[in-house]
């Protein structure tokens, strides 16, 4: 099985597709094509929450401002997962994830032993792939090369990487009953999902974000439709939302914004 | 075959994919995940007019607005199709359909049997379930479950259901040769799409849409760019299009909005 | 295996599936259904630089502003992929790619000898198809019917076509060392293709376009954030970029669009 995400839109994950199904014959899944644009950060945090609960595959991400640049390529074997990419930090989060406690390993595609992809043309292109669409011409190839060999280490379009570039997403600070945390990501419904652990809010009915008060709800239906809630979101984090409407509009926060959260009681 | 319908745009329905693949080898067709939002109605609709295009099939559906109250988790049995997903009523229009003569049975997922997922990570989280996102953690792993079942009144998880939520679609009441109906939804390209039997329109060249002469085509092409017609739709029912524009904005009509048709002689 | 390309957005192309699902086991890969509406040109620009990445397959394309009117259903058969979709000229460039050197043979659908789709419902819906929407009721049934099939001349649902419309994309014109080009598409991410062979670029730091000098680079990154760039793009053409923004809203050019390009040395 190989996964697919990338911040493309639409039609480029196609040719990736056409790509990988001219070498083999897997199945192909979509997780998405429409992780916020040139975002590494956030498309980390959606594969970390999304990945581990796929059983083990070769994961094709490209997230990728840094396309035609010397960034390098990468594969990470993480436990019985393998994840393909730009060396930009967007690997590491879901790796580390998807390894447990197993280390990571790391290595440098070699683009110029890669057997680039050339479209069925009589006209004739190049073929030695182009300067921005490495998920066609460097990703894809590499990972259903990587995807039909038994383990990385035997492929010689790899070689073990020496230094790569790690991301770690931010963890919040505790001062007492007092947390400094960050929004990590907005959802498409408008949630905001922090970095604060759900645990925060257990026993309490109300805490304060930012400087105002937030009932505390087991699900969005706690509040009436238009009001504001802090839940625990299926991530296991606190999420700032409003009950059929958007909380990133409400709280006035998008991601990579602070959010200071207090206990109720120390506002009186 | 599992096929998967939600409003949960992206990037949510991947993890419903991965929950899927870790417990069954079917082919996974999406229907689509752009529903529109918490708009059971809507959904209905489309599925109704959708699945019975597809073979037999365990078809999980998550538009969920209720998600995390005490509404349940159902099953129905709908002739040589099973149907997974909330007690809201989203269910039973397709379920009627492929149903056909046959009797629809219900059942009740029991949460506290089902085998919830839990993601490969050694940091672990509980495992227990979210409060926000059935899909992944209740339908999907049901409709797994159902899909590799002979029968699903085999499966522990399930019980018979003793009352469900129905939904029914307005249909149109007809006063002469009035016809007051409603606007079932608006598709993506604009055209309002009615309850109104096609068959109204028959030999009729131009009829009388709340209280405006439209004329009636074969197609958008019968009129000039921009113009107004009413047309059979692919589901058989009247449609208000514009011939390469939008309907809904030329008749300043939305789903759920009336809609009187009447002959066009009677305005003479 | 079948590939599907559609201006159809959602949920329309679901029960195109469903349809070929209820014909053939074979695998589905959506190419995409967001190709820009009703614009023949530019989905024969995207399906001709995408389906060469495909091992042979029998692709499905539906962008049919004429669908109702009595504009011919065909097959193509171009080297080893089979093209299936409304004769309005769309299936002509990817299939010339597709040839290559080969002759490409056109064939008539005999819409009135298919086996047209039938909703499994009780109700009963007439099942002679639709006006308006033949990637269901049309282009569907015959897609499966020719994958199935050894070679599309077997099939009595197909007749030689005598005459059909043909499109070819415009080619720039050469007037010493300035050219005449047009814009054949913008991207998602606001990249202006135009239809100047990327060569143009060659050994050159600087052009003018439109008047105004703009630097030549190998990739976005070889410019600031925000800054204009003319590279290669990934189709072997120049494309007008901005380094992490949109080009067609920097150079204030869309699809159809007239560039003049020069050397920069002639503005001097």
């Amino acid at each position: 099985m190989i996964t697919l995400a990338s911040d493309f839109g639409s039609p480029y994950p196609a040719a990736m597709k056409g790509v990988l199904l001219q070498r083999t014959n897997t199945r192909l899944v979509d997780i998405t094509h429409d992780l916020p644009r040139q975002d590494v950060r956030s498309a980390a945090f959606w594969l970390r929450e999304t990945l581990p609960y796929f059983p083990p595959a070769t994961h094709l991400v490209v997230v990728d401002p840094g396309v035609g640049t010397d960034r390098s390529a990468l594969v990470l074997q993480a436990g019985d997962h393998t994840l393909v990419g730009p060396d930009n930090g967007v690997l590491y989060p879901p790796a580390r994830r998807l390894a447990g406690t197993e280390p990571i390993e790391a290595y440098v595609i070699d683009e110029q032993q890669l057997d680039a992809p050339t479209a069925s043309t009589a006209a004739g292109r190049s073929g030695s792939g182009s300067n921005t669409f490495h998920g066609r011409d460097v990703f894809a190839p590499a990972a259903a090369a990587v995807h039909d060999a038994t383990t990385p280490a035997d492929l010689a379009i790899l070689a073990r990487a020496e230094t790569t570039v790690d991301l770690r997403l931010p963890t919040p600070t505790v001062e007492g009953d007092r947390v400094h945390g960050a929004v990590l990501v907005v959802d498409d419904f408008g949630n905001v999902i922090t970095n604060v652990a759900g645990s925060y809010l257990d026993g309490r009915e109300t805490i304060v974000v930012n400087g105002d008060p937030v009932p505390v709800g087991a699900t969005f239906a706690a509040v009436e439709t238009g009001a504001q809630v802090a839940i625990v979101g299926s991530h296991g984090f606190v999420e700032l939302d409003v009950n059929h409407g958007r909380g990133d509009e409400a709280f006035g926060l998008t991601a990579g914004d602070s959010v200071v959260f207090e206990p109720a009681e120390s506002t009186e």
